[in-house]
């Protein structure tokens, strides 16, 4: 993710660069700008292209196009919006998790507020590397009996290190420091994780259906490559310059959408799981008053800085 | 469901095959190109057709169709997005049922652990079986006590695999396995099986209002109808052109709308239930240390698959 | 409510009489065609009328006009939703407390098991007379000591029903029947019964505000006034299809909305709430394993059928 | 609020002077009409206005304008039926409060039974004095114990009686009436009364910012003042009549949007809150079984009625 | 945010000053205008600018442009009225948490009523200082056990106080004052604290994408710079005009969404989180019976005020 100041307008335009998608979006407005400037010099220099398609027909598509595209973007972003609630919702549970743990354990048992401290910290960083490209189990926290190793086999962290919560609740539960009334609230917050990890695999592994995307595309592509041929008659050298600018607009909102409606990548419009699952485990370790092992902050420094 | 590269554009427009209403749509726009080409036919080389319908009231018209197919979009859309997140959750909840079982049964109790891996996969099953063309009756695992035959005869069969879960919890209950505390946790996770199989029925069974529909389809017809011969007089034999762009885009929208509505079919973009209710059999057996008895992974290779 | 096929195209525009608004439409049509008639009339035969006023700031009208009508369909369909949805919830809080009280009630305990099963199905059928025309007590099934006698009385049918589940509830817990825990859930249940109560008569009693309507109608109405003065100029007699065309658009998405926003009567797109509610009845008598009085299935035959 | 048949179509248009801010839209549309004349009159018979401002690009601004304001009309609806639900959940939680405290009192229990019967009844009416003009004390029921001086003093009245309410309920359960299972559910409903509280506070002291207010109240009025000047030329005395239409359509929308935002007022399309808070008052007198000390039913007849 | 009367048209735009955001945009306004005075003047005088840009093409980039900015716009305000719901729950839980503290703790236990009423202030003042410019602890009440110290050395202090809020529970539970049953209500009401500040931490942090503020701003941008050439040769000196009109409706648009989407700062059009707070802390001394210690109420006086 960029971090920005959106009311600083001419600070948001000289740092175009900072996105990727913005400088493969002009490297596309260029190449479109290219055919553009062919249709051109074939129609002033060779042979008088003269289709008679006129403005309105021609508008009247390209309205129905940016109705399209801007349902496409809406779509688009309520995707990075619920993956950021979903992460965000993982940083309140955890916190309610820990805070309810650090009233109920006493503050003399340093082995069960190292486990909780350690395991919901290990959650976060594991499904961070489960929905980008996979756990890097040296980035956990060993939880106590070779749990480490376990998790290394297994086919899903994130269900793995749940069910160790879970057993070791009930295991508190029999040694009689958590009351049945304690679990009821405890297990709504497990439930969460659970909740929070299917609502993050649902957005990563269900794109829009295939049929509208292409759709889209071959739509905007249709209309690109026939623009220059309408316009040249009128328009002469300028078709460039207005081919240019509708190939900035319809490609633009495309490409956004096509870039954030898949929010868990390493993208710099995707979302900070990194930081977030940093800000977790310090979290974590100051509520339950356990040492956190190695200190990873992120240290950020001026305003236009990517973070992942 | 087709899965695909959202960013790779060209990659996109070469796969069009893969979708089904995608070829559909274009054997209905060469219709209407037909159609086309039959009007400018008799209009350049017979009768000279003049309507005098100007284009500001013609797009005007198209104006407003656009508006309501983008409408007619964004509920098909999220009626395909809710049947995604119903079947999301019952990812979700299956795994909250099991993890929570897991931890409350002794490792030594299989046939409990048994039991519950294999009703809670029989249901994802036999939920995708109602909503298509029926539960099939061998892909569900035998529960014991001969419940598949009894299963067989149920004309609601998640319906019947929730009372079984239920009645097994209560059993549990009165062994003393399972505490009132537990059960108000449990409960819960039990509940939302059948609310989940509600909200997919209510999907399946509720198409958008008849009167829209026709509306929508009747509004289009007319407009492809009119179109070359409002056109026909200026854009000559480009109307067929004209015409097959028009086509294109409205049918198009429609057409994905109808498609992508009821999102529980076998169609290319429908939700791949099958492989959704595979995931969470694995996931019981995994959760509850059960052994699956037939593994049944889906392979996937390369880019542009269908999945069902 | 129709049932149909929403990819058959042709079908559905043949079926165009099965709606009922599609045939008002029709009417309302034909009218503004007339008037649009006489206008050309007159203008072509008698004085000629000469509006200066041009596409332009009329399509403008226009494009405000469209703009608000895909708000208005917007919202009425939203209130056809969300009316669905409640529906939706009843039968799933119909068969959670079944399935919960089938397991927690002996199999032997006849009287128990079908008072539920009868005050259960009572609370969907009253709710679906409430709804609509009143509650026809003659539909409801006697649940024991001449209930149904008082509930003939009673001001509010759904009310005294969940009023005579909750006592039964409480006389249970009284015998031991059911802890505080079931009651925990069990009484989630019931309190769904009356908020989906509550919602549906919020969507019967509040239509959208009258200065809303009363707005969209009189700017449809001076539109369509206006309309064949401004086109006869240009138009000549085709301004009677340009009419005609238009007012099929305008009136159409008007009409169609009023017609879904009050979704629980007896029109040919409203929710089919006797189906529905027979559907409860029967599970309802499954699931607690109560034999069913008197047999109403809805016997549906080909596409294109009415259900109410 | 007022009562009407949204598909009469005449009846509706028949109905306007029942509208009061359809009344004081058409005396402002007049205003506008008024000022159109002027520039007619200036232009026609002293000085010629000829404003080389084309229609496209006025047009372009007249959508931007329709957009913006549809996207109000969206949010001030949204508000308006926000109200609406957050009314129809005090209905929903009334009952369901009533209808537990009923199978839980014994019959005989008539001061229990009476007092929540008033509590409950007074907790509506005194929400909707406080969203409007202030609790007005004599329209509450007298409790017990003097509480009906106490709430006088009071700054904060369904506050208080929500701590009326809840302190009976922990004294019920010092005497054993309520077990701790019950108190968990009744809580529930009772939480229900200070959120519904806070939802609407929050609805009727928050309108949507003030610079979106001012901003499109400034370009309805600099479009409006300019539309004129740049229609006369070609419009002649028709620009009267363009004015007129153009001001009914964006001060329309503006207007209704400006008084359904604040749903809580007594204006014509502000909720019924004193009907249905008369209505929660009878229903709770009726399923508790309390007699009902002052019988007021709003009687409706006809259509066209307002309730407030 | 600025207090003022949606219905008073003109009382609304002679306060046009009141807002930051509007003054700064009447300036950039101006600066375009300058802009398209410089083009007019070198056209008309200088070298004859000629773009063969018709208004057609133009008008189509506008339409997709004003889309977009709609779009944005509803985003930026879903951000504010989130942002404001989430301080509506916190008023309500903070309500609910009092009142039912009330009812359990004796009236004599000063103490805890005491601490609670203080604890439950903090933390509403604590997050404003937190979401804003950080937590001035001289603003917080000492909740006893010099705990306002500790808080001054918290990275987290929200959390913190929370934290300090559970223990207090636990304590009291190993009191006897409270039981599971109420412990688990309780708990529902202090989770809703953690996830309310979540939320608001979400707002904060996670602005809308840098590519998308980018491409909205650079279009904006490119389309204001060609505006003037475009329009110089048909509108002569009302080039300016055109200029002016269109700046201030694109660039309005653009920075209110700017300035709404992030609604916790000091900005006259955020949130009163001050006046929020303190009425929250007012509420939980009168609730608790608690004596406030300084009084801090905001006057209101007249319309069109500020309140932070």
């Amino acid at each position: 993710m960029i971090i920005y100041n959106a009311k600083d307008w001419l600070g948001a335009l000289r740092h175009f660069h900072t996105s990727y998608v913005i400088r493969i979006l002009l490297r596309r407005v260029l190449l479109v700008g290219a055919y553009g400037a062919l249709v051109t010099f074939i129609d002033q220099h060779r042979v008088n292209i003269d289709l008679p398609i006129d403005g309105t027909f021609f508008s009247l598509l390209g309205i129905l196009l940016s109705l399209l595209l801007v349902f496409r973007t809406n779509t688009a972003y309520d995707r990075f919006w619920e993956g950021r609630r979903q992460w965000g919702m993982l940083v309140n549970y955890s916190r309610n998790f820990a805070v309810m743990m650090d009233a109920i354990l006493l503050d003399s048992d340093r082995e069960n507020r190292q486990f909780f401290a350690r395991a919901l910290s290990n959650f976060a960083v594991a499904l961070k590397g489960h929905l980008r490209t996979g756990v890097n189990i040296t980035e956990l926290e060993e939880t106590g009996g070779n749990d480490r190793k376990a998790l290394a086999q297994s086919k899903h962290v994130p269900s793995r290190i749940a069910a160790l919560l879970m057993r070791r609740l009930q295991k508190l539960k029999q040694q009689r420091v958590l009351t049945d009334g304690d679990l009821i609230t405890i297990r709504t917050y497990h439930q969460a994780f659970l909740d929070i990890t299917g609502s993050c695999e649902r957005i990563k592994n269900t794109p829009i259906p295939f049929s509208y995307s292409f759709f889209i595309k071959l739509f905007i592509t249709l209309y690109l490559l026939l623009m220059p041929l309408v316009l040249v008659e009128t328009y002469a050298y300028f078709t460039v310059l207005a081919t240019i600018l509708a190939a900035y607009a319809l490609l633009g909102v495309e490409m956004i959408g096509d870039e954030i409606e898949e929010p868990f990548g390493l993208d710099c419009n995707d979302l900070p799981l990194n930081q977030i699952s940093q800000t977790i485990r310090r979290n974590m370790h100051e509520i339950l008053m356990s040492e956190l092992p190695v200190a990873q902050q992120t240290q950020l420094e001026g305003e236009y800085q990517k973070v992942n």
